[in-house]
C-alpha cells in the first residue's frame, strides 16, 4: 500500500480565508478532506502537513526516505527562495510533484521562477484547489510506472 | 457539447521518435488517440493540430473565438519566444491550459521562463504524455466551473 | 502614382472586438476603409495585408522592392521579437513608418522596446486607430520629401 | 477655445543650427511659427516654451492644471532621465503627446527608453519637424474625443 | 482596547550588545520596556516576540488574524530574503509598520531592498531605538484612521 | 533655538489635489501649517520651501550650512535620480531625515531605490502627511542627541 | 549517394542585391549554382530551399529525417531568436553546419550570439559567399567521418 | 580548555547516504566521531549540532557568545540564501570557519557565491569529509593566534 | 584672444570647506584665482560660472556657441546623470575638457561612469585642484592645434 | 610568394593528448604538418607558433606587420578575455581568420562570446582539426581577393 | 616519491612586505621554507615557482603532465580573469588545490568569483600563510586516496 | 633626484603608425624623446618600457618598489582586463598616474571602465600624445606634494 507525503508550505493554512481573488475560496481543510478521499479511493495512505517553517519541511522530506513512495508539495513562498528544500528533494530522490494554487506565471516577476521544481518530476499551477487533485493523479501515474513518461 | 482545440507546437510531430531521454517514448499519434478517447468519454468534441508555424498557431487561436470552449496547448519552443501566441491567447479569452512533456524547470535557463503561460489559466509540465491527460482534466474542470478556483 | 504597402501584424484582425480597454473599439475593417479613403484622397494606391505569420511579413516586404514607395507597418507582437522583419525593412530600404494602437511605453517592460523601429524612419504609438491616420500622413510627407527632416 | 501648452526641452533652441544630420535643418522659430499657424487654423490658443531646466518644465506642467486642455511636449534629453517630468504629467492628468525629432529607436541604447512617455497618451518620433505637426494633429483628435481610441 | 503585535526578527536579541557602531547601544530589553510604557500610556495592549525563525514569524502573523489590530515588525535579515513573511503580512491584512534600527540605504547593496515593506503600510529606518518609537506612533495614527493618509 | 530647513521636492505643491489614491488628501498648505505648529510647540524655527528644481534644492542645502540644525526633506522624484542632492546632503553634513508620503516599496521598481537616503540619517515612508510629522519628531530626537542611536 | 539539405533563412533571397557593404555582391542564384556544381563534383545530391518562415524551416528539418545525410543552414535572422529551429536540429540529429555571410562578431550585440549553432556541429561566418563553400567542405568531411574531429 | 561549536546545516544528516557522487560516502556520524577524536587529541571541547532550521542555527550562534571560542560551520544550502546566519556570525564575532564537502565553484551558478563566508575568517571547500578536518585545523591555528595571518 | 568658458557643477562652491578627505583643501575661490592667473599668463579671456542647476549649465553651453573657443567643465554630480549636458556639449561642438577633483574610478560604482565625457575631447580626474590646471593646459594645447592628437 | 602566420593559443600544445571528447584526437604536430603541406601545395610560406603567453601573441602580430599577408589564429582561452590580442589584430590590419577546434556555441556561457573575432574577417569553429584546414582555405580565398565577399 | 608543483601567482613575491592588513606579515620566502619542511616531513618532492605571467603559469602546468602528482596553486589576480589557467588545469587533470591568503568572499565583488577553482578539487581561502599549509595537507590526503571524498 | 618609471602597455609600439584616426600620428619614439626632455628639464631620471606582456608589467611595478618615486602608466588594453596590474599598483603604493591617448569614454562600452585607475592617483585620457605630457606634469606635482590635493 503506497504512502504519500503531502506538504503544504507557508501561509497555506489561511487558504480560502484570505485573498480569495488570488488563491480561491476552498479552505485547506476541504482540500485535505478531498486528498484523504482520493487516497482512500486508490488505497493509498497519506500523511499531510502544513508547515510555515522551511527547516521543518526539510525535516519532513528527510524523514520520508525509506517510508514514503511519493511527495506532493506546494512549497508556496519557499518555491522562490529555498535551496534547502530543493536539496532535500534531490537527496530524498522520492518522486515528487510540485503544485501551486495560483498561476505563478502571471504574478510578480520574483514568483515566476521555481528553485524547487527542478528537483521534482513536474509542476502543476494555476488551477486553484484542483491543482492538488491533478497533482495527486500525476503522482499516482508516476508511482504506477505510467506509460506516459 | 463542449469543443476543445488542441494545439501541438513545433517539432512535437517527432514526439516519441527523437530524444526519448528528454521527451519520452509515446508518439504524438498515440497521444492524439488518447485525447480523442478521453474527449469521447466526456462527450467533448476535439479538434487537434500540430503546427510548426508560430503564425499558424496564432491563426488557429484567433479562429477559435466563438466556436471553441477551451484550448489545450503545448507551445513547445514558442513558449519561450512568442509574444504573438501570448497575445492571441489573451485576445481570444478562451480558457486555456499550457502543457509540457518535459519538466522545463530542470532544463536550460532559457527554457525555464514561459511567455505564454501568463495568458493561460495554468500550466502543467514534466509528466511526459500524461501532461496532456492532466491538462485535459484540468480544462474539463475549468469548463465545468469547477469549485476548485 | 505612389504605392503604399500597409501591413497589420499578428492578432490585429481581432482589433475592435477584443480587449477594447487596451486596443480601442474601432475594427480593422473600419481602419482599412479609412486608409483606402485617405489614399484615394491623395491619389495613392494602397495594398493592405493582415498577417499573423512573421515569415509572410518578410515575404511581403521583400516583394515590395521596386514596386512600392512606402510602407506603413504595425508589427504588433513581432515588434519586440523579430530580427527577421527588421532585416527585411533594412534590406528593402523603402521609407517605412511603424505604428502602434496602444502606448507601448505604458505597458509591460517587454513591450517597451522595439527591434523593428530602428529600421523605420519613425514610430507613432498610443493614438488608437488614429495612429494609422497619423502614420499615413507621416509617410505622405516623407514621400513628398518633406521639409521637416 | 482650447488652449495648448507646447514645451520644447533642453537644447531644442539649437534646432536646425546644430547636428542637422541628426535633427534636421528646420529651426525652432520656424517650428513655432508653424505651430502658431496650425493653432490659428483650428482656433486653438497656444503657449510655447523652450526650457533647458527640468524644474521649469515641472513648473509649467503644474501651472497648466485648470487652464490648459492639452500638452505637446518634446522632453529631449529629459525623456530618458526625468522622473520629475513624468510625475508632473501624471499629476496634471492633461492629455499629453510626446514628440521627438529624431528616431530614438535607432540611436544609442540609453535613448531607446522613455521614462516620460508612459505618462502621455502616445509618442511620435523620427519625422523631424513634422513630428510636431503630427503631434498637434494627434492632440487635436484626442481633445475632440476622437473615435480612434 | 487595541492590541499590537510587536515582532523583532533574527539577531535582534543581541541589540545593544554587539556591533554598536551599526545598531546603537540600547538593548532589546530597554526597547521592549519603552514599548510597554508607550502602549500603557495609550491604553494599548502589546504582545512582543523576538524570533530568529522565519517560520515562527509567519506563524505569529497568521495567528494574529482576528485578534490583533496592528503589527510593528523589524524583520531584520529576513527583510531582504523572505517571501514567506511578505505573504503572511499580505494575507493577514492587518495594518503593519516595518522598522529598522540602521539606515538600510547606506549599507551593502543587498540590504537596500526590502521584500517585506511592500506588504506593510510604511517603513521607518535609521533612527536606532527611536525607529521603534516612531513606528509605534505611526501605527497609532493608522489605527486611529489618521487624517494623514 | 534650533532651526530646521524643510524641503518639499518636485510636484509636492500638488499634494492633496492630485492622485489622492497615491498621495492622500491633505494639501501641502495644511502640512506646512502643521509643521509650523509642531515647530512652535518645540520652540524650533522652521524655514519651508517647495522646489521643482533640483539645482534650487542643492542651493538651499548648501546655503543651510552654518545656519541650520536639521533638514527634513522629501526629494520626491529626485529621490531616485539625483546624485547632486545626495552630494549636497553629504557635503552639508547637517542631520537630515528623508520622508515620503507614499510607500515607495510597493510602487514601480524604479521608485524602490533611494539615491538620496544614503546621505540622510534615516528615511520614513508610506504614512501620508503623517510621514512629515514622524520625520519632524525623528529630527527633534536626533538634534537632542537622542539615546536611541 | 549522399543527400544534402541546404536551407537559406529569411531575406537571403535578397543577397547580392541589397546592403552589399554588409552581405557582399554575390546573388543567391549564383551561390545556389555553385552549390550544385560542388555537389555534382562530389557526386552529392542537394536540395536547396530559401525560406522566410521559421515554421517552414522547422518543417524542412523534420522532413529530412531518414532521407538526408547532412544539413547546411544559414538561419540568418532566426539564428538569434529561434528556439524552434534549434530544437528541430537537435531532434533531427543530422550533422549540420551553420554558415553566415557576414562576420556576426563585429555587428550589433544581439547578432553576436547564436541560439541555433549549439545544435550544429560547427559554425562558419564572415567569408561572404565563400562561407557556403567552406560549409559544404566542412560537411563533406563530417560525412566522410573525417579524421579531424 | 577551548570550546568549539560545530554546526552542520540542512540535509547534512543525509551525508554519505545520498548523492555520493556529489557528497562522498562518509556518514555524518563518522565525521562527528572524527571531530570528537581530533578535539580530544587537542584537548578541545566540542559541541556538535545538525540543524535543518535556519532560525535554529541563528539561535545556536547567538547562544555561543561568551561560551564558545570558535565555530566550524557548514551552512549547506543556507550558504547561498541566508542573510540571517551571516548577521549572526558578524554579531557573535567568534572566529568562524566555513566548510563545504563539495567544490561549490564547479556546481550550479547559484551555488558559487557564499553570503555567509564574508562573516567567517575563511572558507574550505571540495575535500569531502576532509573539509571538516582541515577546517578544524584552521580553527585551531586561528585560536592559537597562528603566525600565518 | 581666445575665450574660455569654465563651468563648475553642483556643490563645487563648497570645495575646500567640506569633505576635504575626498575633495582636498583648496577653495573654489583659490582655484578661480589660479585659473584667472593662468589665463592672463596665456592672454586668454576666461568666464567662470559655478552652477548647481543642470538647466543653467545647458544654458551656458548653448550661449557659448559662436563666442567661446574652449570649455573647461567639472560637471560634478551631473557627470553621471545628465544626458542634457552631454547633448549641449555635442550640439555646441566647442572643444571641451572634463575635469574631476577626485579619482572617480576609486569611488562608488555609480560614479565610475561618465555620461558627459563622451561629448568632450578628454577627461582628467583625481588630482585635486591640479585637475583644473591640467585641464587648462590640455585645452590650451587643443586650441593651439597641438601636434599630439 | 604569400606568407601566412599561424598562431596556436594557450594549451593547444596539448591537443590530441588531453580531453579528446572536447578537442579530438589529432595532435598539434599533425595539424602543423598538414598546414605545411597545404601551404606548400599552394606555394605559400608559413610560420607557425604555439604560445601560452598573451603578450607573446601580441608581439607576434605586431611583428608581422609588413612581412605577413595573412594570419590564421586560434586564440583558445584568450578568445574570451583578451582585449590586447583584439587590439593587435585591429592595429595590424592583416586579413585574419579565427579558428576553434570545438564548437564554442555549445560550451559554457563564457566561451560563447569572442572578443577577438570582431577584429578578424571571419570565424570557423567546431570541426576539430579540420577547422584549421577550412581556415587556411578561407584565408587563401581572402588573399586571392575572392569573389565571395 | 610524490612530486608536488607549487605555483604562486602574480604579486605574491611581495607577500609580507606590502598591504599586511590584507595579506598578513609572513613573507613568501618563509612560506616556501615551510612548504619545503612539510614536504620533507612527508617525503614529498616539491618544485616551487612564483610567476607574474599568466602564460608562464600555463607553461608550468602543461609541463607538469606526466611528472607531477599534485598541484598547489594560488592564482592570485588570475583567479578572477584567467580562462587560460583554468583550461591548463582541466587539460592537465592533475589533482590541484587552490589557495588564497585573504578571504576572497569579504573583498570587492570582482574578487568573490573564481574562474580557476572549478578546475581544481577544492579551494581554501582566508587563513593567511596557513592557507598554504592547509592546502598541502588537503593535497596529501587527495593523493593518498583519502577516504573523505 | 626623483626617478620615474614610464610603462607603455600592449600595442603602443605601433603608435603613430596604425589607426591614426583613433590614436593620432605621433610615434612612441617621439613621445619617449619628449618624456626624456621633460624629465631632463625637471632634473628627473626616467626609465621607459613598452611591454605587450601583462606579467612583465607586473614585474616592472614590483621591481620599482624602493627605487622609483612615481609611475606613469598607459595600460592600454590591460586597463579593462587586468586585476594583476591593479594589484601590483596597489601593492607598490608608489604614486601612479594612468594615461590614455584616446578618450575611452567615447569608445566601445568595454573600454569605458578602468580596472587599473582605481589603484592610481588619477587618470588622464583623450589628448593624444599630450596625455603623456599632462600625466608627467601631474606626477611632478604629486611628487612635489602639490597644494592641489
Amino acid at each position: 500500500m503506497a504512502k504519500i507525503l503531502v506538504i503544504h508550505g507557508p501561509n497555506l493554512n489561511l487558504l480560502g480565508k484570505r485573498e480569495p481573488q488570488v488563491y480561491g475560496n476552498v479552505s485547506l481543510e476541504e482540500i485535505d478532506r478531498q486528498i484523504q478521499q482520493w487516497a482512500s479511493a486508490h488505497a493509498w495512505q497519506v500523511e499531510i502537513h502544513q508547515c510555515n517553517h522551511e527547516g521543518r519541511i526539510v525535516d519532513l522530506i528527510g524523514a520520508a526516505i525509506g517510508g514514503v513512495d511519493g511527495i506532493l508539495i506546494n512549497p508556496a513562498a519557499y518555491t522562490h527562495t529555498s535551496v534547502a528544500i530543493r536539496d532535500a528533494l534531490s537527496a530524498a530522490a522520492i518522486p515528487a510533484v510540485e503544485v501551486h494554487v495560483s498561476n505563478i506565471h502571471s504574478r510578480e516577476p520574483f514568483r515566476q521562477h521555481s528553485l524547487t521544481a527542478a528537483a521534482c518530476r513536474g509542476q502543476i499551477c494555476g488551477f486553484g484547489a484542483d491543482s492538488y487533485r491533478l497533482g495527486m493523479e500525476a503522482l499516482l501515474r508516476l508511482l504506477a510506472g505510467g506509460a506516459g513518461t
